[in-house]
């Protein structure tokens, strides 16, 4: 496995492969590799010549109250795991060399951001595809994976783009549970204890809501009370948001038909844990 | 020649043709094409495998009240002179296809696109941006092709090429000018005979403008305005600008030193007009 820094060499690599007419499957991550980022690697080692898979912990996209300070890092033990997963690049670029000098032209989210995550994260969607149209510049992959736990990144993914012509296949897959359900994050460590026990329960919570969504004359403002409910009597845990939306559209309908997703954010003493359920609605 | 009109067969064939390894050089215009374009073309043609050109009158840098309904067009002219100056491709995408819907995310401009141009056109780069990402994700050229005529767009895409990694190498070429000075525009056809006959003083005038900033103790104030005298004294052009600034930064500056641009928009009757010289001050 080869570990590139710099920008120029990481984009020089990739120009030399695929001269070849190589393929380039990509793993953008924030370090501290989980099982779900690591079968994000699986799929694209099975699906291309070459898997290239960054860490980068992306200041804009942290709120001057956010945790980017704290964001779980250990390097060593993220290139074993890479390595161990067949990765063929990791780029680990510098923040200095991503970010010189504040950028002249910014890119800003004007849809599928002011709900979710993006309601009480301010300018975080803004970060997210700036970052990411640079990384796929420097890697200039084939396909580029993301798991569905961030939908909303997913959802604003793709609609960078189909916007802005990227020549990328999205590719998103299922969400990485543990035993009992509870997604697999990085923030999962910053959990105590006794909100670990309890933190399933979120994933419980959006199963009985998507249930409920089922079954008729039921309205989803009924349906979020009672997910919010669930979610406050089985953990300690405060709601920031559950919610029902289109997907990947993210607007409030009224008669659900097609893909729509139900939500949750919850926050825990030190972490901040998300999750969600994207299925069909029988109409 | 092959003119090609859908998005995804564009995207195609270039990701075929750099599979084999070969280099491309792009020159995208909004079409009208003049001398200037073609030399543009001729620099490309000579410096990489394919010459790929894209004809496209991009709405989005248009304000509502500009000349996007009657900017020159003239298809069967421009398709007879790309083919005739070696253009492998000829790009010309549909309004419908690169602007399906509104954009979910959009491009700023925040810097060097407050003057020059930029103060009297809102908007404006924030569409040439929008546009040049979108063509160059759809062309991927190894190296693109502006004339310095437009000196403020080449400095942001300076700006959008080094903010985000694009892998493009920016080719910014000499104005080309007619006889008696007047730099080709699509836009000179909309001048009067006796406008036609005026409009080479604003090269005169910038003439003027860089001599005597060669001078000592003269500030860029009095020239600017002397360089606007100029103008209107021999024109009967309504002066938009005069400015001077550094290159590329485009600000403005007491000590001149380095690259600076001296540059003019002047209106007539139909049609505005810009031009410009940048040089090296001696310091």
């Amino acid at each position: 496995m080869r570990i590139i820094n710099s920008l120029s060499e990481m984009q020089h690599y990739v120009q030399e492969q695929k001269k070849q007419g190589l393929s380039i499957g990509f793993v953008p991550t924030m370090g501290y590799l989980h099982e779900g980022h690591l079968q994000l690697m699986d799929a694209a080692r099975e699906e291309n010549d070459l898997l290239v898979a960054s860490i980068f912990v992306n200041p804009l996209q942290f709120g001057p109250n956010e945790d980017f300070e704290q964001y779980p890092r250990d390097e060593e033990e993220d290139i074993r795991k890479a390595r161990e997963r067949g990765v063929d690049v990791l780029f680990f670029p510098h923040v200095h060399d991503m970010y010189p000098s504040s950028l002249s032209i910014v890119m800003k989210v004007e849809r599928r951001a002011d709900v979710l995550c993006g309601r009480s994260r301010e300018g975080h969607f803004d970060g997210v595809v700036t970052v990411l149209a640079k990384l796929f510049h420097l890697v200039q992959p084939n396909k580029a994976y993301f798991g569905n736990k961030d939908a909303q990144q997913v959802a604003v993914v793709d609609a960078l783009i189909e916007d802005y012509n990227f020549p990328i296949e999205l590719r998103a897959l299922n969400t990485v549970r543990e035993k009992d359900g509870l997604a697999k994050s990085s923030r999962n460590v910053y959990l105590s204890k006794e909100e670990r026990e309890e933190a399933p329960y979120i994933y419980e919570a959006l199963h009985y809501g998507k249930r409920r969504l089922q079954e008729e004359h039921v309205s989803s403002r009924q349906v979020k009370d009672e997910v919010s409910r669930f979610i406050t009597s089985h953990t300690r845990g405060k709601i920031d948001y559950v919610d029902i939306l289109s997907y990947p559209q993210l607007e409030r309908v009224e008669e659900y038909s097609g893909q729509i997703i139900i939500a949750a954010a919850v926050y825990f003493s030190k972490a901040r844990l998300i999750d969600n359920i994207i299925f069909e609605v029988r109409s």
